[in-house]
């Protein structure tokens, strides 16, 4: 992990960006962080347009964590922003934009090609950052996952012991076999739906939801498109969070 | 109102139990309270079971709305408790149980039978409750509605324009003709669904919630039976009182 520029926001959060190996990323440490106060860490899954497009949000959301004493950190996925492109998922995302414009259905094919090789190829390299990041003297566990593509937040939570709660963006182009892994998960889950979520099939986000094996789970829906989540709902993730990292 | 006995008890809290005309009640204010310091009011509506059953549950509902600062009241329903019995009403409670135990569908017949005249016969006893809570110097508006039976909470948020938020507990004994009514409701709503509830039909409580017309809504789904709400979605429900009444 090798930190390539740092900055002091103005409400004190160290922003270090970083590239592991050729993957950008970017950490974000509360100001009283140290080494002999070492913050819990929340991994921010990042939607798939690059960092540098969904920065604002992510920043954000960043501050949000570190005001509540939380660290935040994200890589750059596998094809997005300014890493390698990638022809399979780039053919996969034209393939899906055209059966959205033309009023099919987005069928499991789809779907499937979309994701599956996102999942296999992203998940390693989370957990390789994981190990960085725990590395820090300044970064504790327990680990926190939360947002972005779903389904690479199901296949962390069932492959990545050292993530103990999760919260999702519910999402509704989730392949059919990420439902057999979601029935596997068993840390604390807390999902966030928004109602009239345009690019989003509600009934396959309630059954998803329906799906995860863990005891603690629950469904937070608001109201409004995919952009819309209300601030009492963000506030009410980090409480979760809180509830389970500290 | 008369005020038929008072005793504070022991985190402050002044409990005062009432009859208004042949009702019972029971009023709670924090012990902060006082003709200067008015507290907003949250009507706890409570299960047709009676409100002595149903004490030990009340008594913790309003203990926690005073430690943030609402006085809560709430009255014994029609037939319920220590007032006359109301035989139509004990004939459609023996149906409901008739066709539960005998696992056969609860039908609308069975459910109009049992809460419409319910509906009708106690939205005006709220309401003259209300008229005698607001006249107390020490209560102020605006008033907030939360759990009970949904039906009630439904045509009190249509027809009492002193409630400006109210927090459900999404059950599925509403009669269809209250969905037409919750497509009239305005107000800010914060419903709570447990997801495996034995007493109720998620799909119907999902239906019912996406029926609501509030522009501010928000569904909380929590694991477990009918009273298993876990303590996060308890203090999220006085958030919300918090956000609007305050």
């Amino acid at each position: 992990m090798h930190v390539t520029s740092e900055q002091r926001l103005d409400d004190g959060v160290l922003e270090r960006e970083f590239t592991l190996g050729e993957i950008p990323g970017i950490l974000w440490t509360p100001a009283s962080t140290s080494a002999s106060a070492p913050a819990p860490l929340i991994l921010l899954g990042p939607p798939p347009l690059g960092l540098r497009t969904v920065y604002p949000r992510l920043v954000a959301r960043a501050r949000h964590c570190a005001a509540e004493g939380f660290a935040t950190a994200t890589i750059e996925l596998p094809g997005s922003g300014d890493r390698p492109r990638w022809p399979a998922a780039e053919q996969a995302r034209a393939d899906l934009r055209r059966a959205m414009e033309a009023g099919e259905p987005v069928n499991d094919e789809i779907v499937d090609a979309l994701v599956l090789p996102l999942v296999e190829k992203a998940v390693p390299e989370w957990q390789a950052a994981l190990d960085a990041l725990l590395s820090l003297p300044e970064i504790g566990g327990p680990v926190g996952y939360s947002g972005g593509l779903i389904s690479i937040g199901i296949r962390l939570a069932v492959v990545e012991p050292r993530i103990v709660a999760a919260g999702y963006f519910a999402g509704s182009l989730v392949p059919r076999t990420m439902f057999e892994e979601a029935r596997q998960i068993t840390i604390p889950l807390h999902v966030l739906l928004q109602w009239d979520d345009e690019g989003n099939d509600r009934q396959a986000a309630l059954d998803l939801f329906d799906a995860f094996g863990s005891r603690e789970k629950s469904l937070h829906a608001n109201m409004g498109g995919h952009t819309g989540i209300p601030q009492s709902a963000a506030e009410a993730a980090i409480r979760f969070f809180t509830r389970h990292l500290k």
